[in-house]
């Protein structure tokens, strides 16, 4: 996910870094086995994968996480999803960037150390980090629950975003065997979902169920889904689990079975904009997860007039081109969405554990971190692969 | 306008051509002085200006328009106004085109005769055309009052449209001094409103009026227009006169004085993106009238989360970028809007005749159309050129 960096935001960082004091330890000290109490009130050392330049390969690093502070819980990570953002942010698709970065904001793992003032977790706890780490927690937009709509200069994101209180100038993600949040915005993982499918839906899983549960559908309204990948293949589940008709846009024929056993109603291969006339003015509701560039207009066509068209994948500079001509007789309203917020990202945590909706994923060892990011670019992930901490 | 020239449109176009019978004759013959009877069922003589190719260059030329059938009026053109659709169109920017074509789709006059089934006028009666002449009549859309939206292959656009009954094969429009359509496509002019006021109704006026409509904006809600030429003044008439509170972001300080003086609350001479700042998130509605690609993001940021921003201007092949890390920011909903509904179309020019709503227009003669096309094209029209057909 991007951020908004400007002054406003900087100065908020530079005024909140953190006292790094007052650590509480509680829970089972065995979980902890890793963690030297000793050192807690210092920095958290920690080994992950960065990329070092805009070329984008990844390689092994060890850097170091802020002390745990009074309001913070230390994560051991067990699993971390690979989003295409991590891709593109690595790569500058979204602008310039600082490096080392560690990427990563699809993290799962177990609490061993929490901050005197934390309630939320203890030791032993599953828990979770999507995109974001911090915000002012002041303004309307924190205190409403859209954390990553924070208006006093925007959210902080889980890597990339410079921040005073890390010890590297900037926040470093999930490709890594720990991590130190406020917890505030770790994610309460219950324990009957395994820690290897709930990492996907901290930013895969509240990407798509923020709007598809804004547009209040109802059962068997028609949902169309374009671009079947990590973001796509769990919108095709949540919509189904949720009563719509799914209809899922692919440009791979190998996907359909795997599709259809998703629980869509169709699946379109889509070869040119030919493929998409049958659906002309049909869906309630779309959503696109592609993250580059594309022909867009064939697809917000596939919506009923005064229907909403929702972007959330984002491609090389954000740029799309949209056609007027079509808006103007199609009468949809396209939009884009951010994530969601962490009282929603919570719920979505909740109701794929309940409901079993399990992301597709492929579990990798780091050192296949570069060879799954060539396939998740060549479309060939199937759907989601995470990263097997233990192998950092 | 564009159309979507598709073969099903093409089909019924070719089996409604016109049977050019029973005309009926009724009012005073004195208004009828320009036309004989003996010639009315026979195609009528028309003198206008055309573009001849994609030069786009505005030349005097004499064609045939349809004899009258028994649904039609025939209208003598009083005024028509300058659009810079005619211009786009002509042009080729909207796609290829045949010639020689006359535009014009703001069209004002007198109805000279009436077929004998039509009920809605009669001869003497001001009337008006606007930029469609004719749709299936039998669709949902067409049938609820959004012949624009027609389904059965979209309406027949008032000019450069393929049909039958056409003598040139193509539909011409009101840069003549007559026109003929058919009873329900024509607008009833109250009498209250001086028809040269009246034509730039037919399309700037609707065009703005109905997405506004639509948003259903409260008395002091504020309403951003983007664009003040032909469409966007009129658009800062009709909010100011339905009680928003109105923004005006001009390019042109030469503007500002005006703007002012038609209600608006401020006017934001934009230089750059910077002059948007204040902005960001506080307009209720936005819509923009310009009709070329734009940086459209930091004006789409000024409307407040979850609110509209409807474009209306259509650029050169209808392209325009927008960029999904604001959407994803400020929450927009991002749609077009194209002309209105006859019923609409009616509403407004009723509005605007009852409220003394009238466009600030520059009435000239014909031989200065081209002149007047290149002021449009430099922002030099103040606000919309309106051509006396007398002189064609």
């Amino acid at each position: 996910m991007s951020n908004d960096n400007n002054n406003s935001r900087r100065k908020f960082i530079q005024q909140t870094s953190l006292a790094s004091a007052g650590l509480v330890l509680a829970g089972p000290l065995q979980i902890f086995a890793q963690t030297n109490y000793n050192t807690m009130y210092k920095n958290i050392k920690a080994r992950g994968y960065a990329g070092k330049d805009v070329a984008g390969k990844m390689v092994p690093w060890n850097f170091e996480r802020r002390a745990v502070g009074d309001n913070d819980v230390l994560i051991e990570i067990k699993y971390s999803g690979i989003c295409h953002s991590d891709i593109h942010t690595i790569k500058g698709h979204w602008g310039p960037q600082k490096y080392p970065q560690v990427p990563g904001h699809e993290i799962a793992g177990i609490v061993t150390a929490v901050g005197k003032n934390v309630t939320k977790f203890k030791v032993g706890d599953q828990a979770g980090v999507g995109c974001m780490v911090n915000s002012c927690m002041k303004c309307d937009s924190c205190k409403s629950g859209e954390e990553h709509h924070c208006e006093t200069g925007g959210m902080v994101g889980t890597y990339g975003t410079p921040e005073a209180s890390s010890p590297t100038g900037i926040t470093q993600g999930g490709y890594a065997n720990n991590i130190v949040v406020t917890e505030h915005f770790a994610i309460k993982i219950p324990k009957t979902i395994d820690l290897k499918y709930a990492a996907p839906l901290l930013c895969a899983g509240i990407t798509t169920y923020s709007p598809m549960m804004k547009i209040n559908f109802k059962k068997g309204d028609k949902i169309g889904v374009i671009g079947i990948g990590g973001l796509g293949h769990i919108a095709v589940k949540l919509a189904v689990s949720k009563g719509a008709e799914v209809y899922a846009f692919t440009t791979s024929p190998s996907k359909v079975n795997d599709i259809k056993s998703f629980g869509a109603k169709e699946v379109i291969v889509v070869k040119s904009a030919t493929d998409l006339q049958p659906y002309k003015g049909k869906l309630d509701f779309m959503i696109s997860t592609v993250p580059y560039a594309y022909e867009m207009s064939p697809y917000i066509d596939c919506v009923k007039k005064y229907g909403y068209f929702t972007q959330v994948g984002q491609p090389v500079n954000g740029e799309l081109t949209i056609n007027n001509f079509n808006m103007i007789f199609n009468r949809v309203n396209f939009n884009g969405s951010l994530i969601g917020g962490i009282p929603e990202t919570q719920e979505v945590m909740d109701y794929c554990a309940d409901h079993r909706i399990y992301p597709q994923i492929q579990v990798i060892k780091a050192s296949e971190i570069n060879d799954a990011w060539n396939k998740v670019v060549n479309k060939e992930a199937r759907y989601r692969y995470v990263i097997d901490a233990s192998t950092f």
